[in-house]
């Protein structure tokens, strides 16, 4: 798989697709073509399979399948998560925090601006770790609270404690949403003890296709759907099924939870081996948020703060990709506004250094980073 | 392509994909992985092919790229640009029709209720022609209103007079939109010469695939999007880029146009013979809505009203399923619901006949359609 010419470490903007993932979607595209909606043979061997990946991935995640609700992606599933609540449970009050993803964020402003209602950002500190006793209290004082804290940050690659989360969200009966897009398929998510109400979920972060996700949304905390239309979803979702995407997912899915132990351990592997190499290689770097913490953040994700250097000012990203290396600065999403990283401003990040996130996936191996850490080390030697 | 075994007369819900459509969207799952929102080299390209495609659909609509927003579908498009519209220019009245598909009908609703905004249904005679006088006085009386009406009936194959209706809403200041799924890629339109503001397009109703679609924003009357997040899309629409789907969507739709003359030809011929041929093989059956009139209907619709028998009381369906003929009552979007067609219910059809929506597409041919007329007089014979 590997080419040292072109090495691609932004697995938590997107991940290159599985094989095996497009073989079992393509007869969706060729022959399979019916609409689900359809009550004819056509439309009824696509409800099938439509049906089986929803069962699929209920199973995968210990959650019934009326549970699982196909979106566009992980963004439409925040949306949908956030609008839905807060219209369903008339929730006046949204707490989330500055390091969320825009798909968070940004729905969260705009609703609180337009319903008119609160918005509180939990505190963080240098490292990102959220004021969880913060969250005790808002909840206490207003229990009837959306609250939507993500599992893993796409830029930094903390963790955040979702069960203490939940069981304080739980303790008040408030809505606790989770942006799961950067954990799904990575780490074991088990709905039947984890007292969660909604979660997102995005097939192109675990190898699966671009333009289709899910999100979860537990039976006894159902919310109005975002999207209307023909009745499709059980009339949580309107619009014809994606179906070839959908299947795909499944399969995706399904592939790294059978094998996530080990596709974890390899991972980790190539996240240690870089960090080592990297610290070895230039001296002064040192890694943002909890990204440098092996037990406290993504295996996928080590987010590196460079010291000040007169060789790259600020070029480092475009001198990286000049040699076919692919990483990222902050989140893929708003790398084309170049206003800088959200999440790295909120941790108030040494504006002297620059930060690069590497993000790694099964596809990656130890040649890929002896390489990377080599071209860095050469763009430091003065 | 054709099998007597399996006919497949329900392209107004679906329809198969053109090879060459899938042809062109595999680089997209097998190497050009990347997220356009990326900066680096797997991102441009990405990027490159997603600009590339919109360009594509521009051109072949006469519109400007930056007026083309991909979505995930009609669906999404049609609740984007209701939503968008009212929020935008805090519109108080939409006007629309009972004829429309569920995502703009639903939505409408929705919005009318939740935002306490009226809500005007113009009146139709029983062919489905809408009162368009009554549309000039609404508009008159108040000109700041949303006007929202279909192109093609998605059942009754009624083509509105968009001409008409959107100088109507010009004259008044009106916003309109339409909803183009059942004729884009079927009917030209050209959108520097048809002053609408917002319609809707739809991948798999062209043959392309299922989950991808776009709304055109007349870049004089943009409106807020529906899904926000990373700010793709210039801002208008959340939510990493479905580049394969995209890029297969314009192929879909350059193919449809480069050849859209005889394709209608084409089509057309099989609606006319299979017309002729249900006439003289079932006395009695007559056509819903103007779909029995060439010049006022869709091309590629003919919904039929076939006079009581007691051989298939309600079965009709049915009995084409079991002879492998797939067609359709009301949409496929309502079929599941099976609370009958909310079309033919707002044209007060008689209830003692049943009615069965065919519709063709450039991939059936004359055997077909004679064979299914066989099978239909066979079911109608004593």
């Amino acid at each position: 798989m590997s080419d040292l010419a072109s090495i691609y470490l932004d697995n938590a903007a997107t991940t290159p697709m599985d094989e095996k993932v497009l073989e079992v979607m393509l007869p969706y595209y060729k022959n399979n073509y019916g609409n689900p909606s359809s009550v004819h043979s056509h439309g009824r061997n696509a409800r099938e399979a439509l049906e089986k990946a929803r069962k699929k991935i209920a199973s995968l995640l210990n959650a019934s399948p009326g549970e699982i609700v196909f979106t566009s992606g992980g963004t439409e599933a925040d949306n949908m998560a956030i609008c839905g609540a807060i219209s369903t449970f008339g929730i006046e009050h949204i707490i989330t925090s500055p390091l969320e993803h825009h798909a968070v964020l940004h729905v969260a402003e705009q609703v609180a601006k337009e319903k008119n209602i609160r918005l509180s950002l939990l505190e963080c500190d240098a490292e990102g770790n959220l004021n969880l006793d913060q969250l005790a209290l808002l909840l206490e004082k207003e229990p009837n609270s959306l609250v939507s804290l993500m599992h893993g940050n796409n830029e930094i690659g903390n963790l955040n404690d979702i069960e203490r989360i939940a069981a304080l969200c739980n303790k008040h009966g408030s809505y606790f949403h989770s942006d799961t897009v950067q954990t799904m398929g990575h780490y074991p998510i088990d709905l039947k003890s984890l007292p969660i109400h909604a979660l997102s979920g995005s097939a192109h972060k675990f190898h699966g296709p671009k333009g289709v996700g899910f999100i979860y949304i537990n039976k006894n905390k159902k919310i109005n759907p975002l999207i209307l239309g023909g009745g499709q979803e059980r009339n949580n979702r309107g619009g014809t099924e994606n179906i070839a995407g959908i299947i795909a997912m499944a399969k995706a899915l399904e592939l790294a939870y059978n094998n996530q132990a080990s596709h974890a351990q390899e991972i980790l592997q190539l996240k240690v081996y870089f960090k080592e190499k990297i610290e070895k290689a230039i001296p002064g770097v040192t890694f943002n948020g909890l990204s440098g913490n092996l037990d406290k953040s993504l295996y996928t994700v080590l987010n590196v703060s460079f010291p000040p250097s007169e060789n790259n000012q600020g070029m480092l990203l475009f001198h990286l990709d000049l040699e076919g290396i692919s990483v990222s600065g902050g989140s893929a999403c708003s790398s084309g506004a170049r206003l800088g990283s959200h999440v790295l401003n909120a941790l108030q990040t040494d504006p002297s250094r620059e930060n690069v996130r590497f993000s790694f996936s099964r596809f990656n191996n130890k040649a890929e980073i002896d390489h990377v850490v080599k071209t860095l080390a050469g763009l430091y030697q003065a």
